[in-house]
């Protein structure tokens, strides 16, 4: 039989292992032209917390009563589909089912000779292609230019300064605990981390840290902290405003001081995005990725559980903090 | 003798005729490189108030009791400079002086034979290249996209709608008052325009405007109208915030809704430019907005005095609204 997990009550606050239902059903058949594929890791993500609640977002709600899907890393044990075999991994969005069949639409195959399997999930998935699209294809950065990076201790911002100082940039994190800007430096090679939460004055923490001005800002989570950032851009600044699932469930637009006057006075490009923007370049986005990881340029943090079980525990743990970095599940 | 407008007192308030010196020189005499040049036609614009203050902008600010500058067409009378001959027309940023030399430096050669030579101070000048360039190479439109232009009755805003509608595009104009309004519609093309004066939701009356929302903004004001019109763009929307002088010499920022969240939900765009960013483009641009101008696409307005003498009541009188379309003094 096959496991299979439900949303069966949209949560209420913090989600609750009662918000979700375990169901036994036939293992499918794959038809013509289809794959059976086995659940390998699963990716839990706090984004997924606001397609289960009924509102307007850039992706469609779950559906009651019927499977969750997130980002996973299955095998194929089956296939009818050309390009496809047995023993290939592919990884897309999927359903929370220890097997499922698919036609192959949305998903791509990955290489586990190149990264282990769980990489996929992370930095070769969607939150590394997020910081290495959002720079390159925006930012577009230019060695030596000065790149800026808040939610840096992020799995997205924490790629971003590593990409950042692959380029050639001058790179400086904002995070949130002296632990994480301490982890910055250290660990990913941050030339400066500044801890907002024991900052007075976000704009000249900035300026310090920024002696030749900002060219790049890479917007994580915007608001005051964004504020003291625009206010040290530089002459054809570029920042890049990182999709948050956090700004789709805002009910009021917070206010803020307006950014024409920034924009013009310097020239300055700003731009929202999200991942799925460039869909078409992703395979190119991994390859390069990949590689730098091979050669050691990034490294990365990942917390993984084990047991097909276990998916909506570790769900409902990424609201607690116990991860660190990428909470993946392995079946 | 040479007459020479010197600027004598920084202005206070609106400027007045006692802030200006008239002087007479010698005619100068030109050296090797250099050309002779009679001054034809001067242009006379809001932002020169900016630079007779005191105050950092983008550009440094005039000196006292030395000569005001502007945008001017000049006749070159004699010249030892290669690639400038007797008789030619030239246009850029020159001093307000009957006769100047020059190096040709920030200089271009205007052709008399593909529009009135006035035309190169608006419509083929600072104007219509910032409408052009700000319009096709930031925001890049689509036929059938819907494109809504601020201050859509200005010397910039009226350029970037016809522009639109060569372009293909459905282009709504936003402007403060019922002629304006009618003259955007039947003078310049405009499909629908918004009299924001006698505008209650500007929020709803752009959705009413625009069924298929907003794809391009052509922002020449910023404020309470962006407000209205960013809440109505679509996907992939292109954001041109235009240089407007008077946010250079805001002292406070204004506060505003955070943009953030709609750029990140729409994938949108927002860039600031000033006209100088294309300066490497300008003979292409001239080159297309005077083939339009021949083939009857643009259309435009100006208001021309004639005298030397005249420039400084000219400039003064702008700030009474004395003119419709671009303000030019013939000499």
């Amino acid at each position: 039989m096959n496991k299979v997990i439900l949303l069966d009550k949209r949560p209420v606050g913090k989600p609750q292992l009662s918000d979700f239902k375990f169901i036994e059903e036939e293992i499918p058949q794959p038809g013509k032209a289809e794959m059976l594929l086995k659940t390998a890791y699963v990716s839990v993500d706090p984004y997924l917390r606001g397609r289960m609640i009924d509102a307007k977002s850039y992706a469609l709600p779950f559906q009651l009563h019927q499977p969750v899907s997130s980002g996973i890393v299955a095998e194929v044990t089956e296939s009818n589909l050309e390009g496809f075999s047995k023993g290939d991994f592919v990884s897309g969005m999927l359903e929370w089912k220890e097997f499922q069949k698919s036609d192959g639409n949305g998903l791509y195959k990955v290489d586990a000779t190149l990264a282990p399997l769980s990489a996929y999930l992370g930095i070769l998935g969607m939150t590394g292609l997020t910081a290495y699209f959002g720079l390159t294809e925006i930012g577009k950065p230019q060695k030596g230019e000065t790149l800026v990076v808040s939610g840096a201790a992020g799995a997205v911002g924490s790629v971003v300064g590593q990409i950042g100082k692959i380029l050639g940039c001058r790179v400086i994190g904002i995070a949130g605990s002296d632990e994480k800007v301490e982890m910055l430096k250290s660990k990913f090679g941050f030339d400066e981390a500044i801890n907002y939460k024991t900052t007075k004055n976000m704009k000249d923490a900035i300026a310090e840290a920024c002696p030749n001005g900002v060219d790049l800002y890479f917007d994580n989570v915007g608001g005051n902290i964004s504020d003291g950032v625009l206010a040290n851009i530089n002459k054809f600044a570029r920042v890049m405003v990182c999709g948050s699932i956090s700004v789709y469930n805002e009910t009021t637009v917070p206010m803020g001081p307006r950014v024409e006057s920034t924009l013009v006075k310097n020239s300055a490009l700003m731009q929202g995005f999200i991942v799925g923007n460039f869909a078409a370049k992703f395979p190119a986005g991994i390859a390069q990725l990949s590689t730098w990881l091979k050669e050691g340029k990034l490294t990365y943090s990942e917390t993984i559980v084990e047991g097909f079980e276990l998916i909506p525990q570790a769900f409902i743990d990424l609201f607690e903090g116990k991860n660190m970095g990428k909470m993946i599940v392995k079946i």
